[in-house]
């Protein structure tokens, strides 16, 4: 078991997470606990976003208390002045400002509604890394947004995530039907990338996919749903749905991309990010109201079971064991995966820290 | 000190403690902690009342929180299902249920409204060691029943009700008359059994018991009051009130039994049950919600300072000691039978756990 | 760093410190923690303030919670009783008291409005080392007091209160101006006390100066506030004001002292006693008034920023850095006393508690 991702196991720093929606970071200094690191987020006067390490290092006030002035930080306790880069321009009692004193900045990246920030080691900030989406940046793709604090590791999320099997019972009102679970499923998977391809042909749609889609209530519905964990920020599902009782030449396919991006706050607990992009009625106000409400309280299922059994283990004396059956072998991969990676950088690390 | 049970001391698992009152099981998932244990208990179509530990094997999500389909529990979380023997009979998504995934189940024994579990070594559960109670049963005794969350161990409480001088401070306005703790007592002990016997003569009663015998006000009332420690789950007072004024051969006499029943949730809270009863006037509701509102007021006495007591306790560095006097003397036995029993089971525990 | 005293320092126990206003101890039990130990305060029937440990011996239930009865203190839960030197004067179910039975009493010694307690070593306890403090006494002094319970360390209000240039920023609308922190300073030590003595010239005064003196508005002021760091239970800040373009011969000045009394109550929490005395209109209550809305608005802000900053602390994982500057030079000096002082009792303490 110890070959497994889990509450206990490192953050992996080397990646591109999710800070915030792009459209929440402004003119006004945002607190945000990511990776377990205190960040100061903001936009300067020409609107490039800013991440700086959310305290002074004179005596650990928040920056994110004292005062945007410009593009610099004034701190609200003595006064020092930080600018962009997080280097110290300013000691107010002081008539030269002491040098090496300043904050950690960390790399951003802008991409669509989405603001990437780089954690890890700078020097291998690269922004290609970030996984291209262009459901989130086509005007082609309707698109809601939500978020959600969880009180679980990423960890459990993405485990969560990639076993779809659970729809049909925890979301057994929202998005599961009880077929969901038998239905045939296919598995993919390449290094970092697990992939569940999953086949409900005829099916009833629930509401949350008729409505929108007006295809509620035929018996003739084919349902593919293409899971990809694609990084540790980073769950795509992509639904695909047809009447399979119409000529496939000419009807209509309607399709849909879930983003999940989780991004680690503490060891226990978590931003959950989430983008619902849909190719159709990309306009329809009524439609990206019904997704909104529909989705947020099926992802608050999740929420709530996974803020749960956190809870539970938390209490624990930490001798909790797991059963794994055979359909679990795809999220052992993915949890040995993340465990392996996490590993090699907190090794690669202490190396480093003992380097001269 | 080493040698007396306190809040450190490890649970008595071989014993039969009670569970919940009967009345409080049914046809919905009631989930409860006993003795550091998640447990769920509920009753099959048929009646008869289950018990098993509250966590689906697989991920760990509480069976409470599944639903109840027939005899069976079918967790909430992916849909396992369970007999109430806490054998795993079907997951979802497999053709064939994999064997010896389970979870365990606890012996229950029903006995008039007290439900009783064993949760320590099942080959040792005999239940002819449960204590006989007649007045729990019999219709010559009129009942009420009450039960509270204490946040405090279970020795504290037992310490707490075998040292019965507290009643006229403490319960100074409800049970307790200055001239109870300045009367004779007499102590009796015998392996696991500790006795006090208190003759209070002659006294005036309290009206939590003068009112409902209608000895309220008189001067001349005898009241005896017999203390038995009968277990770590069960202790019971047994109280005897007649006027000493009257002829012997034709006076009428009162007795109650109030049965103390602790079940250890968390080496520092207990689930207290409560049971009173008396052999006058059993079908008056009067008088039994004239003595279920003024026994709740004197026990939420003993609660309030016990739980207070405990939070002292967990606060302070744990240097903390007591200081005993010579009336302590059968409360220290007391104590020592627990710490010597809880030893006892503990090192059988681990020589089991070490053993081929 | 580890030379500076921090949140983990160990107490201060021989020295004065203020235990509680005078008027806010009389014939009820009054319960507050003092350097770590729980103590119970009130006064006998004549008047005299007594201190003594909030735990009988027996069993740890709070005395404060018992009966005061003349001067005795009789505990609520098995009714043991203690005189006024913490003596166990009577056990109820025992016909002779146990002898050497008590909890600890501590010296106190009422000054003005200010209730003194000494707990450290009572063989110690010198009243003359009690700081002269006309300006609570004489009634040529007009006064208000205020308390707080800070979340954070009397060491973190000792820096926060001899680093007077964080006026400028986190009390820029209140008892700072943009001036304050430029204004030249001059530092005076002597063995155990720590002064900062700033001129600010020519000044405007805030409302809180300006408005109470009539000098609100001219630009022409000098401020000198000369701080005092007198002792870990005491700190200082006397203000002259007065018009500088008026003729120094006959031109009117006023005196404010505002004595700040931090009182440890954890490692990390400690009672922040307030007296605010000025030599000017004493009996004048519209200003007692302005003077006390005003001051504790200000005062909130330090008690906010500084139970922020030990919040911080307490969740990272104690490996947080401070960077200082020139100008904490005094701070750091005060510090690295205030450490000093409780290392070398410590060590005594423990070569005690060693020796035969």
């Amino acid at each position: 078991m110890s070959a497994l991702a889990d509450r206990h196991t490192p953050f992996i720093f080397n990646e591109w997470y999710v800070a915030a929606f792009g459209a929440d970071v402004g003119r006004s200094l945002l607190a945000r606990t990511l990776l377990g690191q205190r960040v100061v987020l903001f936009r300067t006067t020409e609107g490039s976003p800013v991440a700086m390490e959310d305290r002074c290092p004179h005596r650990s006030y928040p920056l994110s208390l004292g005062r945007l002035d410009g593009d610099t930080i004034v701190c609200g306790y003595h006064g020092f002045r930080y600018d962009s880069r997080g280097d110290c321009i300013e000691v107010p009692a002081m008539p030269n400002c002491p040098r090496n004193i300043g904050t950690r900045a960390y790399p951003l990246a802008e991409r669509g509604p989405l603001l990437w920030i780089w954690m890890g080691d700078p020097a291998l900030a690269d922004e290609s890394l970030i996984e291209p989406m262009p459901w989130t940046t086509s005007s082609d793709w309707g698109a809601t947004t939500m978020s959600y604090q969880l009180r679980a590791s990423y960890v459990s999320l993405h485990e969560n995530l990639l076993d779809t099997g659970h729809a049909s019972f925890l979301h057994a009102n929202t998005i599961g039907e009880p077929d969901y679970v038998r239905a045939p499923t296919q598995q993919e998977q390449s290094p970092g990338r697990f992939t569940l391809i999953r086949t409900i042909s005829p099916t009833t749609l629930p509401p949350i996919f008729g409505r929108p889609t007006g295809l509620e209530g035929r018996p003739t519905i084919t349902r593919i749903a293409r899971s990809d964990f694609l990084s540790p920020a980073l769950y795509v599902i992509a639904t695909t749905l047809f009447d399979g009782a119409l000529n496939p030449s000419n009807r209509p396919e309607f399709h849909l991309r879930v983003s999940h991006m989780p991004t680690p706050e503490t060891q226990t607990s978590c931003h959950y990010f989430l983008h619902i992009a849909r190719d159709f009625a990309p306009d329809d106000s009524d439609i990206s109201s019904f997704i909104s409400s529909r989705f947020s309280g099926a992802f608050k299922e999740d929420v709530d079971a996974l803020n749960l059994i956190e809870e539970i283990y938390s209490r624990s004396d930490g001798d909790f064991y797991e059963m794994s059956v055979g359909s679990d072998s795809l999220t052992l991969a993915m949890r040995r995966y993340l465990k392996e990676r996490a590993e090699k950088e907190a090794l690669l690390r202490s190396q480093k820290a003992l380097s001269p």
